[in-house]
């Protein structure tokens, strides 16, 4: 059974990229493609199974409302969608039980397991600090992938009931880039040569685990886009991050 | 309630940092040290919970079908504690079902977790290679905890499906320290200056993720002595490897 | 002053991306591009100063020697020039001793002062050791780069008079990918998600210096296409290596 | 020839190492060791010919003179010996022309290494960016070494006329451990683990070289301990820094 894949937002980007990546892929097919000022009556009218939403913000809470009305299940790769936009999906889904959508804030499965791995390790070291590394261009820092990545190591640590991350700092007067999420502190490194790095460390007496990821290109979120579009279906209701269809809550 | 320790060996390298590790740990109190030409006995005199075992494998095998005997529990920390040794500790547990042996070929909790983390993580990428380094004067090969890794990491690839690592090579004259472990390279670095590190590159198209683990005392080991110890009596029967008392399986 | 360029092999992939660099590049002028089909006459026609020459081998000898003869400078970026083909443009050199070629097997100046940086380093420590990573379609291992670096690390440790790397082994029954250099031992790790990469690994007792480089496109060539274009004119006769025209040699 | 040796606070942790070191080394014979309560005067009984202090400031800059104007060469390893300390030792030996007296802040070649690598390479690339790892107990952010690694980084770029790091960051509320040194952002970590590590992380468009040192154990800093006292007496005069007697300013 091959499954049928409309892709909104299908000439930005990731929407491209994803069609070629989507078209290799086995057992999918991608049926319709819309981008600005194309019908989105295309998705119903090519009967797609699964639509994989990489527009803005704005307009991509409309579409996925539509296909959720329509019965189609949606893949979310638009940034930024989250707080009133997923409780608006939440309520129409309440309507449409037979439908799912995944949102997915971080397409990359290596950024995802580190962030996983990086969770599962902290309370059995005593320091854990991350540094991230992005191009000069990005605006903020430190990214959202590290400080989401502090959260989950601090959450784990906290559940675990960990010890403060060791510290005798006094004299620190200037700082750099940076902050200390939740007791963890991330540094952001910006240098021409990295895309999109993260490195966590952890550390205890006489050992040092380091846990990293190194993305270059758009082409290495494709895997996760792929395994979004293909797993999605199985998932009823909304549901949030890749992890849920990664396998790994066996 | 404190946990009464028996060490074996105690006088060895393992066996006197872990008295000095177990001391300092809540909850846990050394009753007994036992070494060459010291009774035995004392484990019991002394009323020992656990023993922890940390002889050469001949004398272990007596000590802990000994100890399994008394109904104390143990954990092995001797190395090569496999095979034929195994089997008889099985047999003699099965006559005490009220006493538990955990058998642990490696202390270190870093290098445990880079273990599980790389086979959950390898059939999400192409391609999986493995490089350990060590000090000059390690005389074998690759090292047995890569090795390991490398029969995790083919299994759990064989497990999922995943494709043989790509590799167009046609000229490779000489060769260099390591092996290829169920189709997974290892390469064998002895460099002046480290203890025992291990990292696995996962690399996918336009990504690497690396897990590596550095370690460079003997202290780095205590928190996984110090666990094992405490949790050993929670796990009936005979088990082998730190996993089991990690709380990871949840 | 403006300097005239004209590029042979201007629609191969080095060509292309030079033409754009060179056109970007401060002071230099790109006048001709020359492709398959194209008079050569091109070049002097347009008065270029400098030809920097990306053909296949034998169409570069012949557009070298006819460059030297007009006058012109040349920067060789052809791969596998040299033996035979830098034996004629020498002589051809010595006819012409206005005229400067200038052949570079690296244009990345990253790794040329990698290279130089080993080299120096080599004989205050003890061990030696280089991991190389390419992509896994490379056909032949150990890389050139690698080769190239561990015949300099072995001879500045030998000129410095240095023992040989301290290396234990016995058993070591299989090999992985890689070769023994000169004494220096190279790895070779093939994966995807990998471009270029090369780490020196340079070990003393409690402690390790590493020297790594990463690339990832070839536009991390083109500050070393500019500098060499735009430094051919100062070193007269023939010249190999981006060593001489980065300066470093005060 | 024997070099004969004296070591001043030979009982502290730096002074002990050395004896231990310089013992093994050829050519140098340790003839007096010296701590609080012995009398300086075995210095010159022994017949030493080099001197090695590690004693602390107030009592090192005495011991200094005094050895200066009995004509014994000096080595100087106390830490934090420099302003008018390092003025009056320069003012004895104009009246001693026939004395040397090296003064070391970091006896770690690697480290010294790392530092002139750093400043050579850093007009070559966009950006420069310096993480430094120590030990949680370390009270002061950035690390000497890091900031003086900064400085000579930006002295390198400011001779060659290098643009400003880029750094579009515009969002960066809370800062991390570390500073902004002359325009280089150091990064500060500080986890149970690492001993005292840096990495200089100099980018470039597609590619990135990383020069990184990890000390671990004080063993590390004996082969500088070794050639400084061997070849102080080569350069007379007052000399600060290890590099001056590592024969690389050919």
């Amino acid at each position: 059974m091959t499954t049928r894949v409309a892709v909104l937002g299908a000439q930005g980007r990731m929407g491209s990229t994803s069609v070629t990546a989507l078209e290799a892929a086995e057992g999918l097919e991608v049926v319709a493609q819309v981008d600005v000022g194309d019908p989105i009556e295309r998705v119903t009218e090519q009967e797609a199974d699964v639509a994989l939403v990489f527009t803005t913000p704005d307009v991509a809470l409309e579409q996925v409302l539509w296909c959720v009305e329509q019965g189609v299940h949606v893949v979310v790769g638009t940034s930024g969608f989250d707080g009133d936009r997923l409780r608006a999906v939440r309520e129409a889904v309440e309507q449409r039980t037979d439908v799912s959508v995944l949102v997915v804030p971080n397409f990359s499965i290596g950024a995802v397991l580190l962030m996983r791995f990086a969770a599962t390790a902290a309370p059995f070291f005593e320091s854990v600090e991350i540094i991230e590394m992005h191009h000069p261009a990005k605006v903020d820092a430190p990214s959202g992938t590290a400080v989401r990545t502090a959260e989950l190591v601090a959450a784990a640590r906290a559940e675990a009931g960990s010890d403060p991350v060791p510290d005798a700092t006094t004299t620190d007067p200037e700082g750099a880039r940076g902050a200390k999420v939740d007791g963890i502190t991330v540094h952001a490194v910006r240098s021409r040569g990295f895309v999109a790095s993260q490195e966590v460390l952890l550390g205890g007496e006489g050992e040092i685990l380091s846990l990293r990821h190194d993305s270059s290109t758009r082409e290495s979120f494709m895997p996760g886009v792929v395994t979004a579009v293909r797993h999605v279906a199985d998932r009823p209701g909304v549901t949030v991050g890749l992890d849920a269809v990664l396998g790994l809550d066996a």
